[in-house]
């Protein structure tokens, strides 16, 4: 289970404890919603963001439409510490999202000079035609994130930082604003195997996470060469706790006549 | 772009015209969000719904929350045609779709007889452990989704169906429910691909869409090989109007000295 947001808010209360700090992602793109493509930014926004304290709490998939934009934009920049989203500002009609973002903030989105600059010294004067200049609108406040990839560069503006939906292009605008969040503890984990039907542990399971709430405890079974079993995955950001919790783990399976199989290489705690 | 809403309800109010049917996706689990597993089950969900003729329009993922997932079930559920939801229906502790979904409608979640006589089957009356029954607890006034490979049924509330998580299971689980679902016109698509840079063609195809507007034309950059390029994906419920605007699409790309590249294998409009 996550850890619950009560427990969350009581941690956040004790002497020395971090703040967790959250974001929030919107996918924009109906290309995700056709399944004509299979989204990857998630999971490498989750895993760059926790190295940094950053928790990725929830995530949204809309349509390229202004109106759902506008709507998700405007929830989760009120709602959590950051909010990233990826596509719809390359230089074609169906990339609406640089007016969305200027729309859920009220501002216009002029042309910018230093993007402008950028777009010039990539493209040539000649090169720079209106649909590469479109790439040069930014809404007024916005602060340029540097694309070393293809130049026309993504924005941050207040809490939200606006990126490409490209994979490679996504990821080299991340590297850009690496710097400037600010981050909580990163939550740790490791996760233990088990050749074991979810249902046959469940019990006792349950007990372990009853006596240690602190660490939040994920079970996420598979069918795998014919074989059915569950990865158990412990998270917190303390990991002396989460040592002291895969022991329990460890005692239990054994306890049900199985063995324990380590799945994170290297852990060691 | 997308299809607008405006344009969806104007092409909704012209004699003949088919409703347009939506759906939305909440994808439950904190093992997405972690970045620790990839889901595949939106792209899947979206490919086979629009065979049904219906729209998958918006997707969450949220966490193993119960106050997150309550939010967006019920903004899901009033706003959607059809709201489906995937995870969180196993037997351990960290399952909490049941209780959530349960919440959502203001219903109890007691043990069904039907849905424990299907586990009792599979696991025998002795392997009929406390987690196993867990499984049985259904929302009142649902009714079961049958679950070929591991018998647990999934179940529809009203206009929502709580699936299971494991891509195989769901995929068993929408096989049980096709005939329950009431669609509209499927919208169909044909891309074509060109090797060269949007922004080169960012002008041209904008004049097709304006003046093909029922038509929506999404164009997708790539990077592969070295070369830069894009799909331009056509979509629309019509396939001769689909045929149409091709036709201006390859003339457009001839005109701007490249090939069309047809990419959708077997396409006869």
């Amino acid at each position: 289970m996550a850890m619950d947001r009560q427990t969350e808010k009581d941690q956040a209360k004790q002497p020395g404890a971090t703040r967790i700090v959250r974001a929030a992602l919107i996918i924009i793109g109906d290309e995700i919603l056709s399944g004509r493509t299979q989204d990857t930014n998630l999971a490498y926004l989750a895993t760059w963001l926790n190295e940094l304290g950053v928790r990725l709490t929830e995530a949204r998939v809309v349509a390229d439409d202004q109106g759902a934009i506008v709507e998700a934009v405007n929830i989760c920049r009120a709602r959590f510490d950051y909010l990233f989203t990826t596509g719809g500002i390359g230089p074609t009609h169906d990339d609406i999202t640089t007016d969305a973002i200027a729309k859920a903030f009220g501002v216009a989105a002029p042309l910018h000079d230093e993007a402008l600059s950028r777009l010039r010294q990539h493209y040539g004067k000649a090169g720079l035609n209106p649909a590469r200049r479109r790439m040069a609108r930014i809404p007024e406040g916005a602060s340029l994130i540097e694309n070393p990839i293809s130049r026309a560069p993504g924005y941050r503006i207040e809490n939200v930082f606006v990126l490409a939906g490209i994979p490679a292009v996504m990821q080299a605008m991340l590297e850009s604003v690496r710097h400037d969040l600010v981050g909580g503890a990163s939550v740790r984990s490791h996760a233990v195997a088990v050749h074991l039907p979810e249902s046959v542990l469940a019990g006792a399971l349950s007990d372990i996470q009853d006596h240690n709430p602190d660490v939040a405890i994920g079970s996420y079974p598979y069918f795998r060469d014919g074989r059915v079993g569950a990865n158990l995955v412990l998270r917190s950001t303390d990991t002396a706790r989460i040592d002291a919790v895969a022991e329990e783990v460890r005692a239990m399976i054994r306890a049900l006549g199985a063995a324990p199989i380590e799945m994170t290489p290297g852990w060691k705690g």
